[in-house]
Formats: C-alpha cells, sequence, structure tokens
C-alpha cells in the first residue's frame, strides 16, 4: 500500500471481534466519509478501536537516566547560561526523543536543576504545581510565600500551585543539584496552564526560617489556630532523617509488601491525604536482598535512587540503579524492584500523579500472575 | 530561514523579559544541545516558555455545528452500517479538522448517534464516562447495570465509568437521534482505557424501569436503606419536564447571572457535587431579550440548544444558533450569550469537564472589563 | 432495710458476673467512700455497673398523645394567653410525667403551637434547632433570616440554629396548628443554649416569599453562584405534594423495608446528608395491609401521622394511631408498625437526632429474632 | 411561701421582656396546667424561660483535685479491692457532689487508677470512648484489639469506641497510676451505652508490640496499603518526648496565642482531626512567665498538669496548680492560665469535648474585653 493509500484508508483499526467496529471501506463509505470532513465531522467506527483501546496504551517507554551520564552535563549548565538568562538552569528529561517535548513519563515534568554558591533565580508562580528533591551540594534554599526552607540530601519540597517561590544557594554554600518534578504536561493538557513573574523579582523572607516543620512536622499533632485553607500541605518541607527512621521503624514491625515493601506516601498532615493535588509522593526502603514481585497499575512514576543499589523490570526489561539514578515507570507498565545487597537498605524516592488518577477514579491495578509474579526478561 | 535550519534554532521562544528563559543560540550551546539529545534530555530554557506560557494556550477553536448541516448525514449512517458493524453508529464532532483526532472541545469527546425502531447495539463498559442528551425520536432506551431507561427529548442520562451499558430503540418507536459526550480523550491523556465488551453481548434488565428516578428522582429526599458506594450519582436519567420547570421556578425569583441568566447545574443527589467525577452537565435558561456580559475561564465546554434560538460570541466570532445546533467553548475563551427572541426562552444544554478541573485545582475566572463586558466582533 | 441505710450503702449495682464490679460493703470500705466524698471523689467500683449498663437504658417511655384529647386544649391556648405572654403560644409534651421537665423522648422537646388570624409572635434566634410539621388550618407562615414561607398541611420547616426566625397566621386564615421540634434538652444538655430576641421583634422579609424553594426544591439540580456556607440545609420548606408523590413513586418499583417499608428521609441538597445538623427528619409510606417486623436502634424518634390510621407495638405495648396522633419510640426500644386499612396508604411523619447519633459513631440496630420477628404485646 | 404553695405556682420563671414568656398564674391558668398534664404535656411558657437561658448554665463548677490529696487515697485502693473485684481500680473525680454521680465536668467522666507489679484487669469493649494519661510507674500497658502498648510518663493512649482493651502492669514494674478519661456521661445521657466482656476475660497480643507507633507515628507520613476505616485514629499512642519536642518548636517561631500561648491537639494522622468521635485532647506549653488572658467558649475541659506550676483563674476564682493536679473548666466559663515560673515551661494535658461540640456546631467564643482582658478574682 503506497502512503497516500494508506492516508486515505479508513478501516486501518477495525477488529473482527463482536461489539468493535469492523467496518471495511468502500468507495461510497470513503465518499461518505469526505463529506464528513466538510462539516468537522467524522464516523467513529474508523477510529473507535483506536480511541478505546482495550487497555492504556502509554506514550512514554521506561527509561533510566544514569546519574553517571547526566551529572557532568548539568554541572556544565552552570558555564553555559546564567540563571537570569535561563530563568531555571535546568537539564530535564525527555522520555520522547523528540525535540521540544518536555515530558519524563505520561504528564509528568522532571529536570535536574543547580545552582552555584550566591546564585538566586528569580520568583514566579504558576498554576502547575512543583516539587523538588535534594540530590548534592550544601546551602540549597527555597523560598514558598514568604517563608524560607533550608534544604539538605534526600530533603523532599514542595512549591505548590499558585505560591511565589524561588530557588538559591547560600553564598557559603556549594554547588547545589536537585531533581524538579512538575506537572506542566498535564496543566497545559488541561489547557489551564498560568505564570507570573514576582513583581519585585525577588519576595521578601516574611516567615521564620523553616517555620512550616515547626508548626506542622510533628507527628499527630495540629497547632492550635494556625488558619489553613489552601488545597495542599501546609508542610513544605519533608526531611530525610525523620523519614528514614520512619520506614526503619515500619520495616520494624511489617511483613511490607510483597511489589513494594516497605513504602510510605508524603502527607498533607492536615488531611493525611496527598501533599498536593496532582502530585503525589513516596519513600520505600528495600530491605537487605528484597525481591518484589511484578504488578501493574494507572499512574505515571518517577523514581529516584536515594540509598543503595538494585534494579528494576519495568514491561520486560531490566535497569540496573544506583543513588541519584532515576527512573520511570508509564501507566500500566509491569514493574518489580529489587534490591541486590544483601546488608544494607535501598531506598526509593519516587513521584506521581496518583492524587489525579485518583480523583478521577481512574486507579487499576493487577499482579502478574505468571511465572511466580516474576517477568521474563526481554532478550 | 530555512526549513532545516528552524528546526535546528533551539531560540525559537526566547522572551526578553526578566523571569523568562532568553538565551540565544551559540555554536557552543547548540553542541551542547545535541549532546544533551543522547541521554534523553534537554535544556529547559529552550523550551520553558512554550510549556509555562503566560496563560492557558486551547488546542481547540470555537466551532458551530449546525444541526441542519449533520442530521441528513447522521441519518444516512443508517443506510451505511449497521450497530454491529458500527459498535456504535455515531458521526462525531471533531474540532481538529485532521483526521482520525476525536476531540469535540479541549479533552472532550462528543458526537451523534441514530438508531432505527427495534436496533440495539452490543453491551460494553469502559474507564471512560459518559453522558448522552436525546436530540429527536420515540422509543430510545438505555439500559445501565441492569436499570433499563426510557427516554424522550432533552431528557439526559448518564453511563457512569465502568458500568455495562446499552442502547436501542424499541421496535414501536421512530428513529432517534442523541449526542453523546465523553471523556475519552482525557481518558486517553491520562493513559487509564479500559474497554470491555459484555461476555453474552447483551445484559438483562433486572431493575425496575426508570428506577432511579423512583429512588433518587425526588427534591431533597433519600430513600432509606438503599445503599450507593459509587463515585458517580445513583440517579441515570434527568428528565426534562423537572428541568424546566425548575429553571422557571428559579426565574421567576432570581435576578440570574450577568453571564448565563438562569443556570442550574445537574447534580449527584448524594452529595450535591456532579453527576461525575470528570464529567459534568448543566442547563441553562436565558430570558426572552437577554443579552449576557462576557467572561472566561478555565475548562472546556460543549453546549446543544435545547431550546428557542440566539448567539454566542466566542473569541470575537459570533455564532447564530437555533435548536439542536451545537457549540463549544474552548478553555479560557471569552464568551457572552444572547437570546434573540423577545417572547420565548432560551435553553442551554451544556457538558463540561469542570469536575476535573476542579478537583484539580485549576479553575481560573475572569470577567472582560472593557467595552461595557461586550467583546468585539472580529470583522 | 431503711431509707437511711439504703442512702449509705454502696454496693448497690454490683453483679456477680466476671468482668464487672462486684465489692461488698465493708466497714473498712464504708469509711473509704467517706474519705473520698471529701475530696470531691468516688470509687468507681461503686458505681461502674450503673453508669456502664449492658445496653441503654432510656429515661424515657412509649408515649402516644392522642390529638383528639390534645387538640382543645391547643385551642384553648389562644384564649387565655397571648403570643406577646407567652413567647410562644405551645402545649409541649412531657415525658417524664414531672413538672417542669421538656422531653418528648431522649433529647428531644416536642410541641403544639396555635395561632390566630393576623396574629405573629415576637423574631427570636437561638442556638438550638428547631423544625416544624403542619397539622391544621390555612395561612401560617414562617419567616426564616427574611425569607417568608407559607405553609399548608404536612408541609415540613427548619428554622435552624442560629438563624432569625417568626411566626405567624395571615389575616385572611384560619386558626392553625402545627407541631414544633426542637433539640433543647440536648444543646441544654452540651450547655451550648444561646437565646437573642431580634432588636427590633420582627424582621424584615428581604427575599422573594417561598425562594428556597425556586432555589433548592428540584431534583438533583443545583442553582450556579448560589453560595451556601452554613452547616444545615439551604431549604427551608419540604412540601407535602412532591413528597407523598416521591413516596409513591418509589413504592411503585421496590420491595420496601420489612421494617418501615417506604422511607425517605429530607435531605439537605447540598450534601445529601441530613437537614440539620442536630436533628433528622423522615416521611414513611406504609402500604395498605402493611405489617412490619420490630426491630430496634438508638437514637430518639417522635412520630407525627400525616394521613391513615394503624397501630405501632412498641415495647411490647400496642398504640393505635390516626392522623395528627404524635407517638415516641425511645432509644434502643423494639418497635414494629402496622397500617391497619386495607385500601389506603398511611403516612408517618417523623423527626429524630439520627444526625447526632451517627455524627458520634453511636448507632446500633438489632433486629428481632424471635416470634417471627414480632413482639408479644402487654400481659 | 410554703414549699407546697412553690411546688404549686408555674411562674417562677418569667421575665419582663419583650419575646420572653411572662405569664403570671391565674386560677384559670393553674387549673389548665393541672389539666394538661393528664395527658403528659404542658404549657411552654412556663418552663420556656429556663429551658432558653440567654447563655448556657453549666450544671458543672470548677474544681481543682490535688494530687497531693488523692495519690495516698489512690494507691490505697490497692489494699482495698482487687482488679477482679473492682472492675477497674479507680478513684473518680465527681464534680457534683453528689453520690453516684460520675462527671467531672460536663458530659466528661475521669478517675485515676492504680495498678500494681503483676496485676492486669479483663477485658472488655463499650460504646463510650476512653483515653487515658501516665502519671506515675514503670512498667504500665494497655492491649487495644491485639496491639500491645508501652506507656510512660505523660504519654497519652487511645482505647477507642467498641475497641477490646485491658490495662496492667508488668511483673518487674512498679505501682502505675494513670488517669483516665471517658465520655461515659454523654453516652448514657444519649442512651447509647453497650459494655462487653470479653469472652476470655483476656486477649492475645496478636500485633507488634506497639506497632500503631512504627505504622502511624511518623510526621506526615502514611504507610501504604495498611487499610483503616475506623472512625478513629490508627495511632493509639502519643509520647511524650515527641509531643514536647514538637511544642518546643512550636514555640521557637511563633507568638501563640494570647489565651493558650503553645498549643497543640492530639490529631488522627489519616485526616488531621481529633483523635476519636467524641473525645479531643491537647497539650499545651506555657512558656516561663506567660500571663494568659482571659477567655470562654461551648465544651468542657479537664486539664492535668504534666510539668510546672502555676494557676488558672476560672470564673474569678484562682487555683493554684502543681504537676500531676487536675483542674476543669465548664462550659462558657471564663479562664485564663498563668505559668508562675520566670525560668521553667509549664505543660498542660487537656481533654475535652470539643469533637462534639463541633460536630454539632455549638462551639461559641468570647474573649474577656473588661479590666485588661484579666478576670476579678473572688472577693
Amino acid at each position: 500500500m503506497s502512503q497516500e493509500e494508506k492516508y486515505l484508508a479508513h478501516d486501518l483499526y477495525k477488529e473482527d471481534i463482536l461489539g468493535r467496529a469492523n467496518v471495511s471501506d468502500s468507495p461510497e463509505l470513503l465518499a461518505y466519509y469526505q463529506e464528513l470532513e466538510k462539516y468537522k465531522t467524522g464516523a467513529l467506527w474508523t477510529i473507535a478501536n483506536k480511541i478505546e483501546p482495550w487497555q492504556p496504551q502509554s506514550a512514554s517507554v521506561p527509561v533510566l537516566w544514569r546519574y553517571s551520564d547526566l551529572r557532568e552535563h548539568v554541572i556544565k549548565s552552570a558555564d553555559l547560561v546564567t540563571p537570569e538568562q535561563a530563568g531555571r538552569r535546568v537539564v530535564y528529561l525527555n522520555n520522547s526523543g523528540g525535540k521540544g517535548m518536555s515530558t519524563a513519563v505520561g504528564l509528568l515534568y522532571s529536570g535536574l536543576q543547580t545552582m552555584q554558591p550566591g546564585e538566586s533565580a528569580s520568583a514566579h508562580a504558576h498554576s502547575s504545581s512543583a516539587l523538588r528533591f535534594i540530590m548534592e551540594g550544601r546551602g540549597a534554599y527555597t523560598i514558598v510565600d514568604g517563608q524560607k526552607m533550608l534544604l539538605e540530601e534526600n530533603d523532599f519540597v514542595l512549591t505548590p500551585n499558585g505560591t511565589w517561590h524561588e530557588h538559591g544557594v547560600e553564598p557559603d554554600g556549594s554547588q547545589c543539584i536537585w531533581q524538579d518534578g512538575l506537572d506542566i504536561p498535564l496543566v497545559n493538557t488541561l489547557e489551564a496552564s498560568f505564570y507570573k513573574v514576582h513583581p519585585e523579582l525577588r519576595q521578601a523572607v516574611t516567615e521564620p526560617v523553616n517555620s512550616s516543620i515547626a508548626l506542622w512536622g510533628a507527628p499527630a499533632l495540629r497547632p492550635q489556630n494556625v488558619g489553613w485553607d489552601k488545597p495542599y500541605s501546609p508542610l513544605f518541607r519533608y526531611q530525610w532523617g525523620p523519614t528514614y527512621e520512619a520506614l526503619q521503624r515500619y520495616a520494624s514491625i511489617a511483613e511490607g509488601s510483597p511489589f513494594d515493601d516497605i513504602l510510605m506516601h508524603y502527607t498533607n498532615p492536615l488531611t493525611g491525604g496527598h501533599v498536593m493535588p496532582t502530585l503525589g509522593a513516596s519513600m520505600q526502603l528495600l530491605r537487605p536482598g528484597f525481591v518484589g514481585k511484578a504488578h501493574r497499575h494507572t499512574g505515571s512514576f518517577i523514581y529516584q535512587v536515594a540509598k543503595g543499589q538494585g534494579y528494576s523490570i519495568i514491561n520486560g526489561q531490566r535497569f540496573d540503579w544506583q543513588k541519584r539514578d532515576i527512573f520511570c515507570v508509564p501507566s500500566w507498565a509491569f514493574h518489580e524492584h529489587v534490591n541486590t545487597s544483601q546488608t544494607e537498605d535501598a531506598c526509593l524516592f519516587c513521584f506521581n500523579d496518583l492524587p489525579v488518577i485518583q480523583a478521577l477514579q481512574l486507579y487499576y491495578e493487577e499482579a502478574l500472575h505468571d511465572n511466580g509474579g516474576h517477568q521474563q526478561v526481554g532478550g
């Protein structure tokens, strides 16, 4: 079939199954289809099987981004552009391979940002929600709506939808690198993107440093009369220390999940729910020697290795990872995780669009039953 | 600039504004960009201004689909394909102009379906949510999870996410046409589409006919001990008669909205919220001579004229409409509605993705302040 | 045992059951008890079995108030006192028999109020929630926060917690009688009673008459942009006509409950929940010849016969009722209802403290299993 | 007026204020009242002003229970009765003075329980909710639905509504004393009390010791896939150490409340709300030299001094307190707290019925404006 004929064919998606569209092209039908196009319409049966697949078809593929590959390029960006020029000096993860796309997986964006001592970027606000996860360096900080937070390795930080926020590194710090995560592709797809630059480019620090931790960072305690009516967590910084301790305590008494071993979701302490309306995040601990089973579910997931080493098998492909590597699991891809150390924990930070998937009632999940619950690794 | 050079240029989106990316290409940078591509990465500043626009950029345009154009084609489809072949015999609305797209506006799908007396389609279920709005004919019915509903003109009907559903026309009916609305593009974009054909192709009617109205269709009354734990309305059919009466009663005592006059959202009577997690719907009454003001907001909207005639100005373009015409308002498009009759009500049915926009905290709204709140109509 | 000895005895409630307090008085213990009293303390084991009964012990008894007994006394009150003198001219139902108590059952208050044509009472507000149910007469009205409602027989009306409200009868009406229901004993027990007289004694009518019905009285429809952030229903008047129709429709397709046949709760249309935070209400239809089975549950319930005749057996005692009679079912009392007509429906209006019992997680329920589910009467 | 005449008088509560009942007795009215009593009814205007007071009238008075008074009596109870005999060996706080009442304040019960090394009480369950606060001793434990918790001084522990629970002291511990708090008077008043003794008298420990802390005791983290659908907190033990640290962190950045200085509510980490549906609790820190202002609000409150010394003025009466003293603040009583140390923190544990008051929309609050916000003491 020539390219042109292919273009004209309308029965590419027909399936010979009762209940599915199964209409073969005929001259009469092709003429009808042409007629419909005049009125900005089409015949559903020519595309029904394509737009209603039997199960999710992700536009993303599993990818592992090795930190050993990316680090030098991230650091080099500091020589090439200033924060003022770049807005934000970020190397972003590009699942699709093409130029100009910004999707790390599904409708999630991610990138690695670097700043040098004394640098800071201008303050802005957007209708997208953002988070960051600190990878290396001393002296990084984020200011969110007047609250300055000092950041350390493996800290997880929120800059929610609509907040004024900006980042920098203290003059006495070192070059810092962190991972950004945003829902930009989602918000663009939903056609709801707004962007503002702060009128004074920098915002004032009006709250005590780290105040959100002092107010909201205690276990199962709520400060009296501290109002909060925002749709996201009042706690903006989740520190690595208490998080790792919590995982260890949980590990000490629990059997864990066959898929994820010991996993905890970061929560909004005011609701027990996700940290932001469109982005969720978790930290999980794979105990020494843990060999997980495979399952799949809807939602898109980006992992960063916070500690240890191991591998994950994603849709039949094995990805070996070590600390600071990043990988993604597309929607409905089977995945299983393994900690290859017999003595050390491995920890995986993850962020995802679960709040969206759950709020819209689109969460589906399935364990792999064949082969003892393990995927065959492709040849 | 040649096409090839354009392809290579990376500074297409730069803006000379503090706080925005403003980096000009240089040989060194272009080499850097090429290097980044090897690792499935890119430099954020080359695309930041594109992916973070100042305000929403809709991929859809305002369109009016005239029923006088579409009706004959819809009717003709009944001669061309059977429901068995087509799955569903639908002419869908195609905003994008291209072949094979299925978007009526934003991430909403819509189409016109026809069935002849005695015909019925096979039962299926999908993770998409669906609704229909009855346009003409006698004897149409829908069966949802064992409940059969008889449908009349201007009735609004739900076939929610995950339910088994099927449509038909009674043998003693007439050829029927209705509008379908679905969230297929949203669910595909979120990579969560599942589709099932009913194992027996037709489902049994296990509930009394129209039972959801008997149980849930009364004002502010809830049947005792009738359990419901689904995330969508237990009321599946919203009848035109009581809806129009309600609008008239509301109109008799209220000033109405300057933008929408008398508008009521169909609700889930168990929660007071939207009818389904991803699709909302409303019916609005424009009183004789009503001249609305312009505003814009996020969310995508498809209207069908249920009664009367008038026009809407959408992003500066005037669309005259009469009964059964369909038109769309893309996200963040200014729009204003006018009832051109001085004696008769005009009624607009509308469905939309407001539940998504609201659940994800992405609703923004703005009135037009210039020109007395009215758009200039383009030349 | 003399009265004085009884007073001194502390082992009145002991039970010879493992896990229950079972301590006999001794001189040493009696001395100890006396010592404890000095410090405003006591020994738990002397009262534990009393304050922790095996199952609820209601302070109320089942009572039937015959309208044929009460009506003349209610009417007579109009000759004896003016609304100005009385505040409200009400004969209240007194379960406890003693003077000065105000409990119709449990922590519910109820009374019958009468007004003559042209009379009205002054406006007031209180932290108690109130409702009324119209029994007879033409021209009654209630004004709630500026909304005037015209009332007809078997209408159910809210005057919620904190609202300014007042009642009257139009000059061209007839002497009216209605039933009041309030949570006064509850609010007093919780020590949260506030009372205010309107500074101008009468409030202005600032809203269209019956506006809450025009806005909120339609099935599964919500007016756009009509804000409501109160913790009670925005619909203040529930009309008899649509309610009875709804019950008949429900009855036409449903088997009904073995205990209650066809029962619908009045709801807050914005939430699907109870009409007020402390008071719930329902209307139920017993089809001709219905013979209900017995069950019991927590919560206190006051019924008024809105239509028909029959009887209820409550804790083994039979109460024959006809239109306008009122009776109560105390917490945890077995009850079963019978419509003695083979041709006419019987309808029971009911109000209760279910919202309290449910919010505080204290709802328990149990069917009677012996004797085919029917109680033995008296004996 | 003789006692008998007083008994017959019905106009005891009349008030000469427009909008209030103001009816004087007359022979005709007294005859009418007698007639009404025959039908278990009364005239509202004879009691309206009493049952609808202008503001809350608490049946409780402010009381301070000095630990120096109570401790020896509590310890002595261990010589007088065994846990088997007593059920629970508790000295309860009796606000009302009379024998056989069990109210510490409002509808709250409280008592001091003691157990000796190796003792344990039988397991039971009730529809009341309970909590305890550990005062002294080593080796105390509580088992709740199979979870054993080891308890230390100033720990706060839940035994919610419906759970099987039992207490004991390890054989190698010391004599322990803790404070019990329950909603028994509330549940009795609502006529919803159920009580069960465990069929085997003791329950098995089926969960890891302190497991609720390992699962739910981390800040803003939620274990994945650990289901919880109960209406109370899954965290049963709130440890003193992290609580005191949290208060100190909060104090380091906040101005605090003029009434309560630094106060944190214990929360259900799954909802951010109160720990149980009927009982709330808090710990507050009065910084050295703190002198609080006076306010009053609805709700009943029992305090225990967890640390330090100071005084509270309650309805104009001064109560000096030190560690382990207990005092109560009745509904709508003005209260202000002072830390008399200039160097040491004072900490007040408190439990209350705020969840009830708030759920039923009965919370009202008022600051004292006169005299610089301070009450005049006694006189």
